[in-house]
């Protein structure tokens, strides 16, 4: 048996795993290892554990993902080629009962329902854990919703398994951010699964967040199951699920005077310019952030260490009459470049996670704006259409009904993105001053401290 | 009439001005120009004025100096060999009354006559003159010494000659720091006026505050002629002095009991090592000031005028739900710009310039040490001398009492400068943490206010 394996990523050997290679023909040895491994031999003769994409179902749907999964990189998850919204378009049911999804006129526009309590859940003790009697090392962690408070445990291929449904599921509406990025090497790091758990509490804070994803049965699944048996279950149905891509707009239901296209469009080029503006003004920060950050950490640092030891060995040869103030500036100077070096951590950090969770954000919107995008000349064409038989001036109507549902998700969005933005902003430039206001005062109250030492003459 | 020019500074060509290179031989064509001034023809046929150096009275005293001006660069006033201390150690006589400098023991140590009042002076309102029918322009300052309030006037070349005798009478003894570096182009910009002018303060401050200097008849003259006469005879008269070179220890008289050359050459061995350690430091500091002074106004400013621009990029694209905080933020972070940038002006020009101070003093050591040394070695020849009957046994004491009294005068002058050091470096380091602490208060201040405009969510 041959398998293409369509590999992003390239895999590092760690324990019995085959290094491939993207586009590499692998022979099957033996397809019954488990959890997605399989047993191949490469061209080159060499025998190991793979993990099989193809047991994924990534192809479904007609939606092809691409298998990219860093969170905080340039790569986003798209789709190959734009879903054709045709299916949805021309379909004149609408999800009832617990599957629809209403929208309401808010003050800022057409939003979501949101529940009452807000979803959230807290992502922590990371621990490892072995399969296969010990071939297969992991790291597990501890997921508490505050809705049941009840802890259950994921894998990071879990989260995988997460976002891949809701990818599938959502996408076509609502931007589903990635995950942070899958490493093999060095994984068991401290300071690595440290960072990890930091970025997976966060993509599940803002998935708990949103009203429709929340509310969803797949995250229900994954934040509440109760054992094995359940979780096993779940998943089998999530995977099944029919109301995917394109499809989620038929559950759409927005209780608001139908939009004529006109209107669809004005709103569309709205969104995609904002979109696209604060893409570039993050990534702006972002490269301003990093190079801020080097220059701290380095440069900077160094420079007050050098300023402080020369006024060290000024006062040094000065000892003979004694001078130990000089010797404390320079010391002052010292702990101000270790001050400058730690501050990023403290504040930047805070910044650039922000931030690079908004540029994944961002970075989803260009697919789902396609999709709108391809809408919109479908409804363009629909009056040619009628006038070729090819469709009725019922079906027409049909679809700018249809495709005013779909504006008004992308406004339920939108406002539900900067509803979010606002405060997410907000709080971080806060955090980011309060933390700078306390930067510069501690260098200032040092400084003090040392000037004190000298004597007036 | 053929002139060996000994030019080490290359004279851009300004005025009727020829440019001539060191070594370059001219054929002088008019000797007559007058003020030290001669019309000459170079080897390519130009014809201008030169500076005739050797109307100098340089090479006076056997003392030939390299004519190097420059007060903050790495070249300092020497003796091109060192001055031969034999005439005076074999000196039975000692000079009286008025010309005699006496030594006391002081808290410290041996230390000079100080006056009860510290002589000083104010260098001030530099005006453009000119003189030979508009030929020559230069920049005339006022001085006014606080002893007579009556401002005098002098010009850059006033300066020189005066620096000329104290080097010919004291440099044996005392270090006396150059002058400010001698600049042709662009001497009359305001910048380098203003720059000079603090230089030339600084230096005939430290002049004034010099016991022994303060008290030299040349310095009196320079601060308190009356007239054009009596200016142009107290130079006769200056020019003319014989207790020059190393003939300047017959005239100091130590009030303390002899040393012997083993204390002698021990306290040599100290004061040698300090300051050539405190030479070390200096350089030092000056080089990492240097460094952060260009980072401050170079990429420091740049970097956080781009985290302002970035932040006022992002509030721009959040205009449509208005978000001046951020906005404000961003120039916040504009205006630390402009803070980082201005800043060394503010404090680490003094540092700089206090520095740069020191090191052409302590450039003045070495020279001055050498002549010490040379003494130390010639009395440690004088047993053998004596064996050689070159020398009476009477003259080994007399060379001893000598090298005593010149011990005398360069512990007198260390503690003169060690007290002195104690103060510019006290002042200094004061003045550099006041600032600094003004400058990260006034930050986090700007901060604070940006931070106020948010508010909790």
């Amino acid at each position: 048996m041959q398998l293409l394996f369509c590999v992003t990523h390239m895999f590092a050997p760690g324990n019995n795993e085959l290094s491939v290679q993207e586009g590499e023909i692998l022979t099957v040895t033996n397809q019954n290892v488990g959890s997605g491994w399989v047993e191949a031999r490469n061209s080159r003769g060499n025998v190991g554990l793979v993990f099989d994409n193809s047991q994924y179902s990534y192809f479904m749907n007609k939606i092809n993902f691409i298998n990219a999964h860093p969170i905080f990189s340039h790569r986003f998850p798209g789709f190959s080629k734009t879903p054709n919204p045709e299916v949805y378009l021309l379909t004149k049911s609408v999800a009832k009962g617990n599957d629809k999804l209403p929208i309401y006129a808010g003050e800022v526009g057409p939003v979501w329902l949101y529940p009452q309590i807000q979803l959230d859940c807290v992502v922590a003790d990371p621990k490892k854990g072995s399969k296969m009697y010990g071939l297969k090392s992991y790291i597990e962690y501890q997921i508490t919703p505050n809705t049941t408070n009840r802890p259950v445990n994921h894998r990071y291929k879990h989260f995988d398994w997460l976002y891949e449904r809701l990818v599938e599921k959502f996408a076509c509406a609502l931007p589903i951010p990635c995950l942070p990025d899958k490493q093999v090497t060095g994984r068991f790091e401290e300071e690595f699964i440290k960072m990890r758990m930091e970025r997976l509490q966060g993509w599940m804070s803002r998935m708990c967040r949103h009203p429709v994803i929340s509310n969803s049965e797949v995250l229900q699944l994954f934040l509440n199951y109760r054992d094995e048996k359940e979780w096993k279950l779940g998943k089998r149905k999530a995977e099944k699920d029919e109301f995917v891509g394109v499809k989620i707009f038929s559950t759409i239901d927005p209780e608001l005077p139908e939009l004529d296209p006109g209107q669809v469009e004005q709103k569309y080029e709205m969104y995609s310019q904002f979109t696209r503006s604060m893409d570039n003004s993050v990534k702006e920060l972002l490269a301003v952030g990093h190079l801020h950050w080097k220059r701290c950490t380095g440069p900077l640092q160094k420079e007050y260490r050098q300023i402080g030891k020369a006024f060290q060995n000024l006062s040094s040869v000065f000892n003979t009459s004694a001078y130990p103030t000089l010797s404390a500036t320079g010391k002052t100077y010292e702990e101000i470049a270790e001050l400058v070096a730690g501050q990023p951590k403290k504040d930047l950090h805070f910044l650039m996670e922000t931030n690079n969770e908004y540029k994944g954000l961002l970075g989803c919107f260009p697919d789902t704006i396609a999709v709108h995008k391809a809408a919109i000349d479908k409804v363009k064409e629909a009056d040619h259409l009628v006038t070729m038989n090819k469709i009725s001036q019922q079906d027409k109507h049909i679809m700018e009904k249809n495709l005013s549902t779909m504006s008004y998700a992308l406004q339920a969005e939108m406002n539900h993105f900067h509803s979010n933005r606002i405060y997410d902003y907000n709080r971080l430039m806060q955090f980011y001053l309060e933390e700078q206001v306390k930067f510069y005062e501690t260098i200032a109250e040092k400084l003090k401290k040392a000037l004190g030492q000298y004597t007036t003459m």
